[in-house]
């Protein structure tokens, strides 16, 4: 289900890569007093392995003794010996790989290697006998937790307190990848902007998204917002049987991973239908001059040592100044990488200080129930003296005749 | 990201099923001895409430208190409350909605209704205190399991010895559903199997069948096994970049959700290339021959009673009896509806009696590694009196040119 497509011309992750961040995942978790982490399918398992699959009830898990030079094993059902035998850390031989059985316990399975790693570094000289604390990455199932838990006495925490910190900072490959991501996302927005919007449904326009996304390289066409009208009030809304009128703004908010490294990009567009009499009022201009300033704010205030909340302040300052605090009801921003959200979050709260490598949304948003939306969305890294902005759309508010 | 997109004409689930899938769902629990269950995003989610939610690091969580009547809540971002109030449960008043804010605990507000409700039902005349012990549902992340571990002192279960029992057997609009998205798969198998394949790689066959089961009304195309000469010898083979030659095998394995139901179907195509000398060897089509005969087996031993493990036997004895039974490596089938794998699972060692309305694949397989691969893959409803297969295109090693 992975595929194993290959792109001429696009930045891959070099093996070594991998072997470096499983070295680095064991000496932090050993830092921490962990005893092992257990990573199941997710981007915790392909940051670590350049393993893709999908998370199913098979028991697919990274088994990886936090101690250096341990050898991690990636524990696999039988029928997918095959790819998982293929991914770059395994291929390179960085780690061992343990199948199982349709009628073994691979949850056994795994309890019995975390077992044998803690007692192996119980016994070792000078080891400490460190104290049965694993670590889970924060996309495996319950189901399998609830599972481990039962045949492995230990301590449950999240792989997060180590990965997290990892992930984070991108490497030059990872920041390619999402460079190239965002230009992609770029050019299907450009293309939506100018093409035929009004009369269309909102889903038709979604599936037109989708499309230009996978043609445009993208993996997956993960999500395609099109919020005409009322609907851009909804944060989160989807795409719907709405038909797209004249005279109405439409909240375009698009992304998916290309090459594992997501896009996610936001512009806000107006169509007239033609019609000089039916652009945007004076009310609507407003705010949206505003949220310019806002979103620009943000990007600016982005260099290494800022704050996570001074940047999601930089942009809730201009908004709450001029009296629309209150409409935009959401975090100015999450981290991307191999998910569409993950560390850091720019919100109020965290004191989190930004690195050179740091990947992340600035996406302030003003929000009137029953009347329209509005929002502008780039993908940023944080550069070593400033920010150095992905997407590079044109974040004007997108007055066009959509006919 | 979810889309509300309707097609005319397509079976819908109607709203008073989702009342009494919570009414279900909170007596099988209090039975259980259970205070609650708490569902994340996922398909657990969208069968009890009708709500399709991408899972995310912000908690969306059902609480429903083991009770009769007692009302559930569905907890969820302020930023997704729309589409949350939209969903079927909420919207006919079932359901109540509570909303967090970025800067609140969602977990504590989680943690309290949990506690709320086992407080009340102490208090109700005849009420036994319950034990706090709680349901969670399968594919939560285990970061949100974590978390609630933290906040509320309780023992954890998994929620599917409920939802399990009531998803297994499906309505009648569920099995329309499940028979609408066979069919449409069989339309894509058919066209990819008499179109070009010599000479394309693997994945860009996959790609056609994405964009086929799209265009067959599909919501996502989540898998196209295009899986060429040895590369079929890998049972969970993606698409690769290997071109498909002639005189060679090539097992497709196509699926994803029409309307939230799951299409899931296999054939195995030769590809001659024009050339009659390419056709199949004796060894590959006597293979065949004993895995049509596994399948057709399988199919027939279905009926209301029958153990999983019959059915699973009743192919698996076939290929054992010709001697090819080591190349049999996985179960043969699993159940699918609004998971592609779901309860139940025709394995080895499963003693679960079959019911009428189960609905679940049927796919023996053999595998040469090195050489080739073949498996045949038909969705099977079980019929009060025998199986309904819902996948209706030849089952015949199709035998192409594939140019």
């Amino acid at each position: 289900m992975t595929g194993t497509t290959t792109f001429p011309g696009r930045v891959t992750i070099p093996v070594e890569r991998y072997a470096a961040r499983i070295a680095a995942a064991q000496r932090i978790a050993a830092d921490q007093g962990l005893a092992a982490l257990l990573i199941g399918v997710g981007p915790d398992l392909r940051y670590l392995t350049g393993y893709a699959a999908m998370p199913l009830e098979r028991l697919t898990m990274l088994v990886a003794p936090a101690a250096s030079g341990a050898r991690a094993s990636l524990v696999v059902p039988r029928l997918e010996a095959m790819p998982a035998r293929g991914c770059p850390a395994a291929a390179a031989g960085f780690i061992d790989l343990r199948t199982w059985e349709e009628t073994e316990s691979a949850h056994g399975l795994v309890a019995d290697l975390v077992r044998d790693a803690a007692a192996t570094r119980a016994a070792s000289p000078g080891g400490r006998p460190p104290s049965l604390e694993v670590g889970v990455s924060d996309t495996l199932w319950a189901s399998h937790l609830l599972r481990l838990q039962e045949v492995l006495p230990a301590g449950f925490g999240p792989a997060s307190t180590v990965l997290r910190e990892l992930r984070m900072v991108k490497d030059p490959e990872e920041i390619a990848l999402l460079r190239e991501a965002g230009a992609a996302a770029d050019r299907v927005v450009d293309a939506i902007a100018s093409g035929r919007l009004v009369g269309r449904t909102e889903a038709d326009v979604a599936r037109e998204v989708r499309e230009r996304l996978l043609d445009e390289g993208h993996d997956t066409a993960d999500f395609a917002i099109v919020a005409s009208g009322p609907n851009g009030a909804s944060p989160h809304h989807g795409a719907s049987e709405r038909v797209i009128g004249a005279g109405e703004p439409i909240v375009l908010d698009i992304g998916g991973p290309l090459g594992g490294y997501g896009s996610d990009t936001t512009r806000t567009i107006w169509v007239t239908g033609g019609d000089p009499s039916r652009g945007p009022d004076a009310a609507f201009l407003t705010a949206f001059a505003v949220l310019r300033r806002a979103h620009e704010a943000a990007t600016a205030a982005v260099k290494p040592g800022a704050t996570a909340e001074s940047i999601d302040a930089a942009a809730r300052d201009v908004i709450a100044a001029a009296g629309l605090g209150d409409l935009f009801i959401h975090r100015t921003g999450h981290g991307i990488g191999l998910e569409g959200h993950e560390d850091p979050y720019i919100v109020a709260g965290s004191g989190l200080r930004l690195k050179a490598g740091m990947a992340f949304s600035i996406e302030p948003g003003i929000y009137r129930e029953g009347a329209w939306g509005m929002r502008l969305e780039d993908i940023i890294v944080c550069g070593t003296d400033g920010p150095d902005v992905l997407n590079r759309s044109a974040l004007d508010l997108r007055v066009v005749a959509g006919v």
